[in-house]
């Protein structure tokens, strides 16, 4: 707990000068923000831009439509740092002030600009809307201020330095507007300035089937280097570490990176299933791929979920044939051929039931592999013996049926012990494709 | 564009003194949020929670696991707001420093809480893990905090005055640990301090099938009141009008928000569907359940959607009884009783094989509906006759089967081309089931 900073006034925590101009920070406007609306997923877009442009990048911010508390914001951040991204309050309504206060801010008039106002114009004629006074106002930057032009939308943006060695970059709040302007204008920008003292690369490494502990206990000594570093992150069932490297190319942090990748798929063993953007889903229509199979899919409890994971992958038709939703146990004897006295003595949540799914819609659909979910995602119909979180898993194949069943806990909820069963059915269909065991053992 | 704010130092910007100690702030720790690698659900979970106890709320701020920016952030917070919320940074590892770094920076020790360590050694004996030397951290806390119990996880949160006026809250970044200690500790603690002038109650009146510039346009009169407020929003699909009102009760926010309220689902028309947490498929199942009906889902593209979105409901098997993934061309003519002829005329992606499919559905599945989606979700598998983008939908019952077509364009990509037929599906039945039009008309 050694901590080396002593307390020391604000400003003097971080030096101005050089250092600080090389970083950048985002502040996103918008009252839906404050009041929990939305979620700021441009505040993660953005972080994830500045990575890639190697930039660093130490604050987030989040204001109102309030213009004092928005200069406030903006004031501070032209003390700290060279870039200032903000995103939101440009349109043309009342509560779009963004462009008005930060001109204010420094003591800047706005100026019409004619070639934005007919830019406005067009599109406005060219959707035959009827534009109105008020969208004059997006026409509106202050002096000195250069244009963002929008592709996609009437909400120009600017880049500004009001003061030098400080640049403050502004888009609006719809993303698709927002990630267009800035491929087309603001990165190639922000590339120039060659702000950046090198690249960070990231990798994720993702596990399925063991617990953030273990694996953090089995990675300890990676978790513990210095360069690149190594940190363990939980998501739904998942377990994901990351590696992180800092270098002067691309190509060397991706050197330092990979002996450590390497290390960490190791240590994970049958757990480990991909990187990056690799998904359950994805790796399992790979695997099928490669064999030449195909799989069907027997759904209760996750109602679609196992066949909307698959079908998220651009050419699942490839692998997948199809797949039954047997919510109701009538479907499930009339569609899937599952015994009724099975039914009656096991109960449609058990291993019986679930190896019986897997088997039918295998034969049905003429699928090389059957993979079957049924379970209690409550929050009602739980028991004693079946309690919610209780989900039974069966892998039908010509070699036979082996079911598998997890405890999810009911206080995990309907959506989340959900998401489980349908990432678990994916992954114990890896581990069969793979000849892996069922258990949680890392390597 | 009148912006009375003048340029003002920022410290002047919001008066110090009781006014600003009545308001919250968050404070999001996390390298992992920088990067970009999460998206930032605690800032939006803390903020509907702020606005629910009435707490103002100006300012959300992130930053990374580094010391200095963190209490530099702080350090501010501390001359602006009466709160300060913190979430990240409370683990045993390394990069967990929140504790420590916050203690520094009012020049306080650190010390050894017995009790929580107890705690912290109950639980790993209890789960059979080793506890090392690293979680002792855990239980250090600064002089004069109250410990915030962690009820489902071992790092614990303090309550922390260092200064008078100013207090800290820190909770884990974990969400469920968030949550918990958020409900059992911190909420009913922050409605003791009365900082709340009043209450300020939002509605969400949501539609489907209508752009937000023509519901603008229909609800320009409301979008223009003063109080309460009505802000558009636009989702996948779907449109949200929030209304927002600020009153001394909850009662009184809620007499002013009804009359905007009626208003605006009159101007909704057949595409308002329901307010707040209604979701289509709730509305849907309410809807089938109170006409004692059932319905089966046939789905090509969205393979598993459409039933995931039904069964994410819980209680949904009062009327989903199950439904068909037909991927394969082959499995649409073998379950669904597509004829060959039909699908080899007209294609898979057309409103004849749709009509097929939910006809078949139904017939197989004895159900009241039969509801199927058949497109191109993409990127590959277009064409100039038929684009990525372009779904067919089916809508069967005892009175017959009616079609209906969309092109939601292939600039939106798979994911969002997926989702919107999905909603768009749940949306034809919703209105076959109130005998509403199947136009995007309004009121």
């Amino acid at each position: 707990m050694a901590n080396p900073v002593a307390a020391t006034p604000a400003t003097a925590s971080r030096a101005p000068g050089p250092a600080s101009r090389s970083t950048a920070e985002v502040l996103c406007i918008g009252d839906e923000l404050l009041r929990g609306q939305i979620v700021n997923g441009n505040s993660r877009w953005l972080a994830q831009e500045l990575a890639s442009l190697g930039i660093s990048h130490h604050r987030q911010g989040v204001v109102g439509d309030d213009p004092a508390v928005l200069q406030a914001a903006v004031r501070e951040a032209s003390g700290r740092c060279g870039v200032l991204i903000t995103t939101g309050g440009l349109g043309p309504t009342p509560d779009d002030l963004t462009t008005g206060a930060i001109a204010d801010c420094f003591g800047q008039p706005l100026e019409l600009r004619d070639e934005v106002l007919a830019g406005i114009t067009r599109r406005y004629e060219a959707s035959g809307r009827l534009m109105t006074a008020s969208n004059r106002k997006q026409a509106l930057l202050p002096r000195g201020a250069t244009v963002i032009p929008n592709p996609v939308g009437t909400a120009p943006g600017m880049r500004w330095e009001p003061v030098p060695g400080f640049t403050i970059l502004t888009f609006p709040g719809v993303p698709a507007e927002l990630h267009a302007m800035w491929q087309q204008t603001a990165a190639p920008w922000l590339r120039q300035q060659r702000m950046s003292d090198g690249v960070t690369v990231s990798r994720l490494v993702k596990f399925w089937g063991v617990s953030e502990s273990r694996l953090a206990e089995a990675a300890s000594p990676e978790l513990a280097l210095p360069h690149p570093t190594v940190a363990p992150y939980a998501g739904t069932g998942e377990v994901k570490l990351c590696i992180t490297a800092h270098a002067a190319t691309t190509a060397a942090a991706e050197q330092a990176i990979a002996p450590v990748q390497q290390q960490l798929i190791q240590r994970g063993g049958a757990s480990y299933y991909g990187c990056d953007q690799e998904s359950p889903a994805g790796v399992v229509l790979e695997l099928l791929g490669d064999r030449g199979h195909t799989v069907a899919v027997a759904e209760s409890c996750t109602g679609g979920g196992v066949g909307a994971a698959f079908t998220a992958v651009p050419g699942s038709s490839r692998a997948l044939l199809g797949g039954i939703v047997a919510y109701h146990n009538r479907i499930k004897q009339q569609q899937l051929a599952v015994p009724a006295d099975l039914l009656a003595e096991h109960g449609a949540v058990s291993g019986a039931v679930a190896a019986a799914m897997a088997t039918g819609v295998r034969q049905k659909f003429g699928a090389s592999w059957g993979l079957a979910v049924t379970g209690v995602a409550g929050p009602g119909g739980g028991s004693a013996e079946k309690p919610v979180g209780l989900v039974h898993f069966a892998v039908a194949s010509e070699h036979g049926t082996v079911t598998a069943m997890r405890q999810f806990g009911a206080h995990r909820g309907r959506d989340w012990i959900r998401a489980l069963a349908v990432g678990t059915a994916l992954d114990l269909l890896r581990r069969h494709l793979l000849n892996l065991g069922l258990d949680n053992n890392l390597a």
